[in-house]
């Protein structure tokens, strides 16, 4: 029983675990190039919003490597066009941003363009590293709101291998696992991805914790007829006021944990958190092809000439969330003043445009 | 542009459409016995409250032409078992004890057995005819409810092939569409067996209804960023207080309908009404085989070993119901009172164990 690692980092070369093939292969491919990384995002090879972050991190640092010239200035422009290439992969989830700034402001202090990659790349792994305490952090938070909990209800994969390790909104359920804690944890399969049924339920398998799959529509009866005492999700971006954008069903069951009188976290680490917006509504909501609704693989699932609506996040305002669990400690309302005062120094993100 | 029939009598056989094969064929199966009957209930080839009410009665009918005693007595106790043997396919909806108490009320009246097979098959003629003027009915009276609205959302199939013709949730629509009030309908694709987008769509696109898929989980956020005006759904059973049983998701649907403050309405004739039971608590639930999640076809979509809680059915409490629409007319709160004086004279429905 061990907890799966999605992001590996070994002899210069990133490993990433693909996950369009789970739970069927399980499969690491390498990427050496910011191409292999910039379609490793796009077609959600890696995803979750912190494993996102990370990779686009080591793409940036790839794609520095590959800039011959010695002129500081000139490669600076080369690195802020590769930022914004990267940045054009997936336009909600936040971190994509964060690390992508995080990186362009760290190499500001480089004396030459060598060093300059050099910091990139050590920044990169950087964050990576500083990702798996910060998850172990938000698993012991979730743990201490969870303690009396045994029955808790989550969607898509906010897990393991969606960060470097842990995950956020699973982490309690691992954490407890290896302490002796049995959580029984109802996963929604997440259409149209299947990231529940496909990852999350993979990912508790083989830490031992016992999950059981369901399909979204049956999360309201689920919660009623199986004593559900908790929901916990994770966050995709999350504005100044506490308005969250997280995977498609999430607003849904803000709405029945509302509905139902049981406590709805949101689990995230700070950098999720985008200070430069005021709420949810400028929070940019991505669509996706209709083939992922139409289709199942190679199967089609509805009729030719089917019009589709496919976003792939939605917006759970505050006044839904218990609470935010964070590294830095578990925030409860008035959002708007407590994320301010734990999370304040969290930097402006420009980049997403 | 024409509304679809899943259900045709023609020389003594009966031709359902195979809905386990919609959308991707269009294929009519021959029914000749009572197994054949049972079968293509069981394997949801026919589906929809009042399909299965109506294809239960054609039978009852074959099963008691193969009876060869002249003895009624000894024919009503073989009638009485073929009729528990065809209870036993599906145990929420409860049309389908409605139309099997229906044929043993009479078949009462026989003189011979002769006499009473062609009494059988007379009345499930008649339950097949009248459940499409009571569509046409339940229609008109929607499209009143529907009057201002245009954008609508629904679940699973209350459509044309779930019942005689036209439907029940999906019949302001056709008859929306066959005078040219022009409804956008968003379908949810009604996880684990597709009703939604496998059926739904396709119906609608058969009549020239406008219509979108969306996966269940977009329910939410589609009634906030779509402008949705009404849900409207069918029903499995309705108990003597308004709870409703129905596709599971409906229960999700009725909550989100509260909460963005819109009306949520149920469509089903008087034979869905149960009024032996006092609420919803007393409504079997069908759990259905865990393959139904896992695979989609032969495709494998959760990991070896998942454990799997499938639901077909849940239950919307009264309160959430803002009307429901039948072919006696509209019921609102109070429910209790109202379906007493409104649908009062419906029989008691003993089989259904």
């Amino acid at each position: 029983m061990t907890v799966p690692i999605s992001i590996k980092w070994h002899a210069e070369k990133l490993a990433i675990l693909n996950q369009q093939k789970l739970p069927t292969e399980i499969h690491y491919l390498t990427l050496e190039t910011i191409e292999d990384v910039y379609d490793a995002i796009v077609t959600l090879k890696v995803r979750g919003a912190p494993a996102i972050g990370i990779t686009a991190a080591y793409g940036l640092a790839f794609g520095a490597n590959r800039h011959k010239t010695a002129n500081l200035k000139e490669f600076y422009q080369l690195l802020q066009e590769d930022s914004r290439y990267l940045a054009g992969t997936r336009p909600t989830a936040v971190n994509l941003f964060w690390a992508l700034e995080r990186l362009m402001k760290a190499v500001k202090n480089a004396n030459t363009v060598n060093h300059a990659k050099t910091i990139l790349i050590e920044e990169a792994k950087r964050i990576h590293e500083e990702d798996e305490a910060t998850c172990r952090l938000i698993g012991e938070y979730g743990l201490e709101l969870l303690k009396t909990a045994q029955n808790v209800m989550t969607i898509c994969n906010a897990g393991s291998i969606a960060t470097a390790k842990y995950g956020t909104a699973l982490a309690p359920f691992h954490l407890g696992a290896e302490r002796g804690k049995q959580f029984c944890v109802f996963a929604c399969e997440t259409r149209p991805v299947l990231q529940g049924s496909r990852l999350t339920v993979w990912e508790l398998q083989q830490s031992g914790v016992d999950a059981t799959l369901i399909t979204d529509s049956m999360a309201a009866h689920t919660i009623q007829s199986k004593q559900i005492e908790a929901i916990i999700v994770g966050a995709d971006r999350i504005a100044a006021n506490g308005d969250t954008a997280n995977k498609i069903g999430t607003l849904g069951l803000a709405i029945l944990a509302n509905a139902f009188d049981i406590p709805f976290y949101v689990a995230a680490p700070s950098s999720t958190f985008d200070l430069t917006i005021a709420s949810g509504t400028e929070i940019p909501i991505e669509e996706r092809k209709a083939e992922e609704v139409t289709h199942l693989g190679d199967i089609r699932i509805a009729p030719e000439n089917t019009k589709v609506f496919n976003p792939a996040f939605d917006v759970t305002p505050a006044k839904y969330i218990t609470a935010i669990i964070t590294e830095k400690g578990i925030l409860y309302p008035n959002y708007q003043e407590n994320i301010k005062s734990l999370i304040g120094s969290q930097i402006g993100v420009k980049i997403g445009l």
